[in-house]
């Protein structure tokens, strides 16, 4: 898989930094009336060429693609033929689906990732996965095309309210878990995660994505399979009571803690001195927990959406035994439902 | 890109030569109710997983597509969740869908192509650009993606009625004349080309296909451009005139000969040498070219759409200047108008 160039910027690149020919594909969010996006605002008009989309799933609905695609192609038919290239100014959904267009325009065509928010900054837009949605099937349409250049802006990040960086969390937290060493050591201290903290981690966060995905680049080993930490509840909470993705990560890392003690994968002593950690404390505690899991009822259908699931009704489950060790198991849905009735009667404590 | 792997079979092959979890894409055409259809039916019939799609133009609209990869998808959620494997059993159009189809489901799934007409089994089923159309835009979206296996299946291939291979004529001599060499030396002494001789020449015109492809598989260097003889014209009747794609590249490959000696890039002597070969008599002849041209007015607006015209009108055209050496030259539209309305009124004679 081709490598991605990773870079840090202060300031807002100019057009000719990006490339000759460029077509900007933005969140419409942008164009809001607000005095805080104007330098934004200012900076996406001197791109000739640009096309706004609402973010969100339905910028991920096949069925509306090929409208939103001719119109794009209405607009590269105007420019220079060759050397066009695609520039994502976007969260999670926009990146996805500019990257699918890019991967799929006239055979492929170059892809820059400009991510405005904290979680595509750390994660979706690094690894080349793009996905598409199609009737009931959620990301079974895609590509693994990674952008030729991932720009991470400083003014465009610093944007997001404090709150958002909050949502990134979870995501963060596991990256730091997975990678352990001094990543952890320093990461572990941390009593808040605001814009702030979120930029100074970001280059050993998206170094971690790298790592695991370097290693497993389509796939196909098993080993990127490591990025699911927390997911497999998470994906639970985030469909039954429509949580954003990394708060719901966040109480998904909280129930792989629990979990990974409740089948003694975790010794007491390691989840004592893992709960000590204030990076830990900033998590979903244990009490928040057993109150979702108490609304959140039949579980069951939503774990049985997981895609890697397989025919004997077992999940592949990413367990923690200690930072930088996340051994990966098969268990049962029926282990899962156990262990999760448990946390409703709030008995594993 | 990846090496397709080139079968030649002279039976059916069963569902466990291709793989252990097959997902049969199929010309609906073979439906019919037609005897010589019935050892094919019966073949198709012993994949448990299959589904069957009308040919043609309405199966390479993006619009159309979600619908038909949401069915697919209906049928896949059905099988073992890894090592799907799309065999795609059909000619030109089935084979882009197809090839399409795998690239995307799931990010990416292996791919085999049988095809089942004479210009896919030399042509388009090798080199693994697979293309879709939107709005007004032809083939502006695709990928490439080579498929993991071709076989090439005598009995289905000879199912075709013999004017069938008439069609793949005009792909097959402008291999053999891109190739030159020894392959030209054989191929010109034919007198006509029937399924026999199709299935005779395949290995050669595969091996000539390959051979270009594997210089430039991302057609980035030019090299595969040359691919195109015979297609700036052909274009132009196939589009105006409904021709067959075969039969227009045929006469898009007389018009390239007369061009050529037009253009003094092909000397007299060479000029009547080729056209002394036996080969080169079953393409249209010059008057067949100049009746054809009679009756398609303003050619201009056909050759604007072809989509290597640069932003100074100027098109790169496929010259012969004789088996095995067709220089690549940029020529303007006007230098073609001109050459265009000589043979209107039949002066270049």
């Amino acid at each position: 898989m081709k490598k991605s160039k990773v870079e840090f910027k202060t300031k807002l690149p100019t057009p000719k930094q990006l490339g000759a020919s460029n077509l900007i594909v933005y969140d419409r969010f942008f164009d809001q009336v607000l005095p805080e996006l104007e330098p934004i605002q200012t900076w996406l008009k001197s791109f000739p060429f640009r096309i706004g989309f609402d973010s969100g799933e339905p910028l991920k609905d096949l069925n509306q693609f090929p409208e939103k695609i001719e119109k794009i192609l209405d607009i590269v038919s105007q420019m220079a033929i060759k050397n066009v290239q695609i520039v994502s100014v976007g969260g999670g959904s926009l990146g996805d689906f500019a990257g699918f267009v890019a991967s799929i325009l006239k055979r492929g065509l170059p892809l820059v990732h400009i991510p405005t928010t904290w979680l595509s900054a750390m994660d979706s837009s690094h690894g080349g996965k793009t996905a598409l949605n199609v009737g009931g099937y959620k990301n079974q349409v895609g590509s693994f095309y990674p952008a030729d250049r991932v720009l991470l802006v400083k003014p465009i990040l610093f944007l997001q309210p404090e709150a958002r960086s909050s949502e990134a969390y979870g995501e963060a937290i596991k990256m730091a878990l997975l990678t352990g060493g001094t990543f952890w050591s320093d990461f572990s201290k941390i009593k808040k995660f605001d814009n702030k903290t979120a930029w100074k981690y970001l280059p050993q966060l998206i170094r971690g994505k790298y790592k695991i995905v370097s290693q497993d680049p389509f796939e196909k080993k098993g080993i990127r399979h490591l990025l699911n930490l927390g997911h497999t509840f998470g994906h639970v909470w985030e469909a039954s009571q429509n949580l954003a993705h990394g708060i719901a990560v966040a109480y998904g890392i909280r129930a792989a803690l629990e979990f990974s003690k409740d089948m003694k994968i975790l010794s007491p002593a390691d989840y004592a001195r893992l709960n000590a950690a204030p990076a830990v404390g900033l998590l979903p505690s244990h009490a928040a927990l057993c109150a979702l899991v108490a609304i959140t009822h039949n579980p069951e259908q939503y774990l049985l959406r997981d895609k890697k699931i397989s025919k004997r009704k077992t999940l592949r489950f990413i367990f923690i035994k200690r930072a930088g060790q996340c051994p990966i198991a098969d268990v049962t849905i029926e282990n899962l439902i156990h262990f999760y009735s448990k946390l409703k009667i709030g008995e594993n404590k």
